[in-house]
């Protein structure tokens, strides 16, 4: 790497005296200024000059065996964004409402002139698409008019960077309706005034998914499906856990084109399959894989921002023992009743519940435990074995926007179910992760040997011999329909097709 | 990926009270205390209880096939400041002066539950190679005595990390003299006396690396360079950039257990090449290597917080044209110069100079120039060629500290050489990387064409012929040594080795 001097970037002053100006803060979410002033007529008078219209469709794309997103993705969830709000709102005649984003910047390596690779914040790839950083974006909500703001990078740059992108460049590139460096615009604020933060009714256009948006997630699970189904391929006791992760990560870049995950990959192998967030900075995949051992891997690549989250679970060495179906079927079941039974109109609590209803009914027909599993349901065995939620909605984050809004279900404070990201009601266009798991954890099994309200569920002769055996998860990712859901995920599942492929 | 409120983690509150508390901001340097204050002698008045002491050798180790870096290690980076510190400061006889600094702490993807791959603070790592996040570590000057601090976990989070290391785990894992969680620290500061900032008399003690740090640079210089040539073996024309990314970043981990680059990966081919810093957000190296390019691959990967940075420049179909020779022998011409002229007591700015006088006087025997290349370097013709430094410092950061403490020779005001990260004479012990290249960028060619100081020494009619050429870097990271260097970087250099290597 070069020695150069990046960090003195003379337009990062300049953007924070813009935010300033605009009396923003960072902005993570949509702002909305509802109210007409001086500044934003200011802010939108700019000279026309720099507007030009493009005639070449343009898209982001890796390389032509990538998916190509066209930037009318980006156009559609503005208008999306635009026709919620006038819903929603009730601007007044006089008014010129403007939605203002802020996009991300680039994020240093504590005092060092190293950055994290850029990774865009999602409401401005949602709005803009757009891939560099520090640039803002708004939007007129009574004409559609886009404006992406970009920074003025000095000339020498060029020498660092390559050629700098001009405005025009930045239309082709965007196809917004004009571009603008960060300097040339911002509003008057001698007079005091500033934009009003937003307030949104439901504003839900993330969460159904338009058919652009779909195309690109159904790429990205695709993509991951085949980076998981690699990672089964290579993968025997005796690796490292991390060996999983660096040919995940691998096949999602060099054949999807991903160059990021959409979260830290989680490869436990043995006991660590029942750590839910293994991989993490003290336990970095770091553990080698042993004969006998079932390997729980959870992995999304990331494509254009858009995210997939998959988890699969299977034996090291590509044979499962008895015990190990066992407890893979009781997931299996739990995953394949709500494969069948989610579509339009149906709760998420009701599809929770049903996930732990059927694992705790194999459960129990495997002698693991004894009893009513309505039961069992009443006094919270299912969150011993299953402590987290069975799915959340995905997008443009792992854990997307819109689970708890104003007038949805709010969250509930039973065992299991509180863990869910939302409690709503499904919709077509919804997308969302199904991620059962069975999980044989120290602490929580302790809690449930040690209260006899629990305990009397558990036959414990059995059960011992679980106490190393891990976890197992299988984490689909569905997009929701009017008759039932549309799995994007497309990995061997059964335990034949597992043993199939991996002895391929 | 799984939903469970990570964020609400109790002890980041704690923390910002301990920080707020001790009076400090956030610390990316060592800062000492010369003055004995109350405060300090409570902070460090702790009951002693948690002190153990381990009698097995710990490591940081990804498996039997990778380095194992002794605990040690860090122990003997502790002894080195110390020892300089006594020697530079005269602290009283009744002061009790203490080294106290902030390890790094988990950044999200903004205002979501992912975060970046945790990294850590490079002098953090120097002093107690801590790998998790939220820590604190102290050392006492006068008795070497090494406290770390540890964040408290709620014993739930062990349902999502994993069996939470206690104090002993913790004092066992880095062998420091004694492990306290954060809440039980700090000092009392209601009589308002705080700790002072450090001033430092050039601290050297990461500029010159210890024999078990020289090891651990060794290894990632290894596992880089053999990256690197796995990358040379896959790369053919129409594949694109960042699969050579994809790959090199495949065999750093899985082979070599490295997570993490030092630095995002440069993979320009073709005129890319010439892009000093290519693979940035807006060109992730997103384009198609096509046959007669040359490619100019920048990359490093990172071991236990230690970085390599190296470069191979070499054709993508694997064999030189005559015009790719001329310019890979001019740049290979002058590292061979400065490898074999480097060593203690020798300065880094005539190491620079002397880079790019054999460079200027091979392109001159190429016929790209003509006339005296001392009159070249007179008018800056140097730095139309090479924009950038000869090469760095590189330890921990890969622009490593120590490049223009107080008493060196200051940063130089002329062209070229004012990119250098350091004008100091050489010692024993100094690691850097020696980078000579040579590109056609341009606005640089441009303004030499303009030029008329520049201009007379272009062989216009030849140098035409190479403005789409792109550019040629070598990049090697070598250990100064009293009579000479120790190349850690182990590729193919020489044409006739990289066709070969190539052709295998």
């Amino acid at each position: 790497m070069l020695s150069c001097k990046r960090r003195s970037d003379p337009t990062r002053e300049q953007c924070c005296h813009y935010v300033k100006r605009c009396e923003l803060n960072h902005i993570s979410s949509v702002y909305v200024s509802s109210i007409f002033t001086a500044e934003l007529a200011y802010f939108l008078a700019i000279d026309e000059t720099h507007a030009h219209t493009s005639t070449k469709m343009a898209v982001f794309q890796m390389g032509s065996h990538t998916h190509a997103i066209p930037m009318t993705l980006y156009r559609d969830n503005r208008a999306k964004v635009v026709n919620e709000l006038l819903r929603a709102h009730n601007f007044g005649a006089d008014s010129k409402p403007v939605i203002l984003l802020q996009g991300g910047d680039n994020i240093s390596h504590y005092d060092t002139d190293v950055d994290y690779v850029f990774r865009q914040e999602s409401y401005f790839t949602y709005l803009f698409g757009v891939t560099e950083p520090g640039c803002y974006g708004s939007v007129e909500i009574n004409t559609g008019r886009s404006t992406l703001y970009v920074p003025r990078l000095p000339e020498e740059y060029a020498v660092w960077m390559g050629p700098l992108l001009g405005l025009e460049d930045f239309q082709r590139k965007y196809e917004v309706d004009a571009v603008y460096y960060v300097d040339e615009s911002g509003p008057n604020t001698d007079s005091g005034s500033v934009a009003k933060p937003a307030y949104f009714k439901g504003i839900d256009s993330r969460v159904i998914k338009s058919p652009a948006e779909i195309e690109v997630l159904r790429y990205v699970a695709r993509v991951s499906s085949d980076a998981h189904k690699a990672v089964m391929k290579v993968m025997k006791p005796g690796m490292h856990e991390y060996q999983a992760e660096a040919e995940f990560l691998r096949h999602s870049y060099a054949v999807g084109g991903c160059r990021h995950v959409s979260y830290t990959c989680i490869c436990g192998a043995g006991t660590n399959s029942a750590i839910l967030h293994y991989g993490h900075a003290g336990s970095p995949n770091d553990c080698a894989v042993r004969d006998g051992d079932m390997c729980l891997f959870d992995m999304g690549a990331n494509y254009g921002g858009y995210a997939a989250d998959i988890t699969c679970s299977f034996p090291a060495n590509g044979k499962f023992t008895e015990d190990q179906k066992l407890v893979y079927n009781a997931v299996l079941a739990a995953r394949d009743a709500v494969c069948g039974a989610a579509r339009e109109g149906v709760s998420w609590v009701d599809m929770h519940l049903l996930a732990n209803r059927v694992m705790l009914e194999e459960l129990r027909k495997g002698e693991l435990l004894q009893g009513d599993v309505d039961e069992m349901m009443e006094a919270g065995l299912n969150a011993i074995f299953q402590p987290h939620g069975l799915g959340h909605f995905l997008g443009l984050d792992v854990h997307d926007v819109g689970g708890y809004l104003p007038g949805c279900p709010e969250r509930s404070t039973r065992a299991g179910v509180n863990r869910l990201r939302t409690a709503r009601t499904l919709k077509a266009g919804m997308y969302l992760t199904i991620e059962p798991g069975c999980y044989f954890i120290e602490p929580l099994l302790n809690k449930a040997y040690t209260d006899p309200n629990l305990s009397k569920f558990l036959v414990k002769e059995n059960l011992d011999r679980f106490r190393n055996f891990g976890g197992v998860r299988i984490e689909d990712d569905v997009l929701i329909t009017k008759t039932g859901i549309d799995n994007f995920t497309l990995v061997p599942r059964t335990i034949e097709e597992i043993e199939a492929w991996m002895a391929k």
